[in-house]
């Protein structure tokens, strides 16, 4: 059901021909009486931010956080447009909002797909009637706008998370240049939990930090990186902002696993684990830098614990660093202590490293922070998808 | 003739038999009266710095930057070893001090190769007269030093640089894990320019950021890197700290491309020069964000040229930045303007990009700060080379 799944929202899914395979392209999510709830979002830090987020941004700034409805494009990102992409952008809104009798600025708009080319308006505009008229509730409605999101993604990603005595529910592409801080990902949570604006807002960010902003893939920031909150109030339960945070990041972190699953030529998910530095702050930069070393990536490829990239990434990540206090560990085996080579198990490591998940424990020996990040790997089959966008 | 080029350097190569395949592992430079002269280095800013790191810079601390000799072996990093490593690099230095008469502070060490293993001290020490002993003068010599460097390197990198009045001779390894902030590189330059210990170390560091600091292959720094320089004297030439800084700046730029070239699995060399920015430091933050784009090296790769990813990059820099202000060329063609695609000869940026040396040009704008960084493609060749260590 994904954002079907809390009370008061509808879904659809259309195709309107910006893609050339004739696959769904459009979605919409809205409530069910097209009344704006509170709504936040979080989006990107690139400063190259495409015409949609800076739409969906003044949007939510012009309504004080309300909103009826979310459309999404995929195909094309809107990026690198200029003028007439956010012109694109904001037509987009009004079009939704004049089918659905809700004001322009209520309705929020994202895109994702190739930059710098201009989106087909022709298509869009015709195809958003009939993308309004087919909204729904029920598991098919939300199969429909979750499949019209994908690009490279091999898979829907779907979550819903059942709290007490309210629900979330999640949809979310990406597979490539996902990294922490948002990088290219589009997620639409909705909740039917009543919640006021800037509580949504907090729990949103809490959300999103323990789990998108824990994934990277190839350490690229995307234009169009949206992650998006509706919260209908229909369950007519409050929960507490961290009950409520609880369950947005529990869906969000389903997501994530799930990207990181499809990641673009992806063999294997890795997780870092950095414990012992001297702030969670510490801990989690130099989990990113061997999660984000292309060195670590293949050989988590070629399944080679060759712990010495892990310690100079360890060492080059800007924290605070002692080489002899260093223990490194491949899943539950212990690789390196003290910094230097440590007797160990060999088959048992090489047995872990077999896996589809690999997990790499990295102790500083300095103090109580922790962090972790997860990667993929880097083989062949990254390379062959991203050589060329043809 | 490299390091011996300039009058009063001698060199040797042997092979003690760390590299299971025979080859060349161990190298030696010296003055040929085994005097100490003026001599300076550049070292890695990892924190996991290995044992040679920490030995030669409290040599050049101990004598006021003054040093007889190098000595080099490859096939085995001595990092991450602890205080048995540091041992041994101080034991290889005492070894070519006694046999050459010298204080063992006089002695620079450089190690590169795999990282967490014990260096085998037995060969090593077995080695080490014979290669003192084998120093000579002349072509043969300097082929041998700079051969018995080399690790995954297929091709040897040498420089000489004829200044006025003086000689500057080179030698380098480093074809992978090479980024800015010097990363996993030696290079060891010598000159018969008369020079003071500390004008030698500011125009070792104007040489450095010039060259070496511009390049950037997979981002990763190494523990190992070092440039060290002796300045001998026999020229009887004393060049202004410009002049001498542009000879070796002018040598270590010949290396650094000579790498660039040879980096593992690369089959193209790329520049991004990144003009109109705030800065020249924010030039260069831009430039080496583009040139460490994975997304990016794909593209170069696969010949395509989708500035988008430029533009991401770009923009996602950390550097001041108004997309609309953003022009992208590639070599002298202009596909992005005011931030928006541009009508251009698709031929020619086809032409340019099938070039085994592509340029990225990004205009921010804004300023009159410029910055260029080197990077190498990501093709299958990098993932072989890199997936395993066996």
């Amino acid at each position: 059901m994904s954002v079907t799944a809390p009370r008061g929202f509808v879904a659809a899914g259309a195709a309107c021909g910006i893609k050339a395979s004739g696959a769904l392209d459009l979605a919409l999510v809205a409530t069910e009486d097209a009344v704006a709830v509170p709504a936040a979002g979080v989006f990107t830090s690139n400063r190259a931010a495409a015409a949609p987020v800076l739409v969906s941004r003044a949007h939510l700034a012009a309504t004080g956080g309300r909103a009826a409805a979310v459309v999404l494009s995929s195909g094309n990102a809107n990026a690198a447009t200029g003028d007439p992409g956010r012109a694109d952008a904001e037509r987009m809104c009004r079009l939704v909002g004049d089918d659905l009798g809700s004001a322009s600025e209520e309705v929020l708009v994202c895109s994702t797909g190739l930059i710098g080319i201009p989106l087909p308006m022709g298509p869009v505009a015709q195809g958003i009637p009939g993308l309004v008229a087919a909204r729904a509730g029920g598991r098919e409605a939300a199969v429909a706008a979750a499949s019209a999101i994908m690009t490279t993604d091999t898979v829907r990603k779907e979550a819903v998370v059942v709290g007490d005595g309210f629900t979330v529910g999640a949809m979310a592409k990406g597979a490539a240049m996902l990294a922490p801080d948002m990088a290219t990902m589009l997620a639409v949570l909705t909740t039917d939990a009543v919640c006021a604006g800037a509580a949504l807002g907090t729990a949103l960010a809490r959300a999103v930090t323990g789990s998108f902003n824990t994934l990277t893939v190839d350490g690229c920031t995307s234009t169009n990186d949206t992650v998006l909150v509706l919260a209908g109030g229909g369950s007519g339960t409050s929960p507490s902002t961290e009950a409520l945070g609880e369950a947005l990041g529990e869906a969000c972190r389903q997501l994530a696993e799930a990207m990181a699953a499809d990641a673009e030529g992806g063999t294997k998910v890795f997780r870092v684990v950095v414990t012992g530095a001297g702030s969670d702050e510490e801990a989690h930069a130099a989990a990113r830098r061997v999660a984000g070393s292309m060195l670590v990536k293949c050989s988590v490829n070629g399944e080679d614990p060759y712990w010495g990239r892990v310690m100079s990434e360890l060492g080059s990540a800007g924290v605070g660093f002692e080489a002899d206090r260093v223990a490194i560990s491949y899943g539950d085996v212990c690789v390196c202590r003290h910094g230097v080579s440590a007797a160990h198990d060999a088959a048992a490591v090489a047995a872990h490293m077999a896996g589809a998940h690999v997990e790499i424990r990295g102790d500083l020996g300095l103090g109580g922070g922790t962090g972790a990040v997860l990667g993929t790997d880097l083989g062949h089959g990254y390379i062959d998808e991203n050589r060329t966008t043809s």
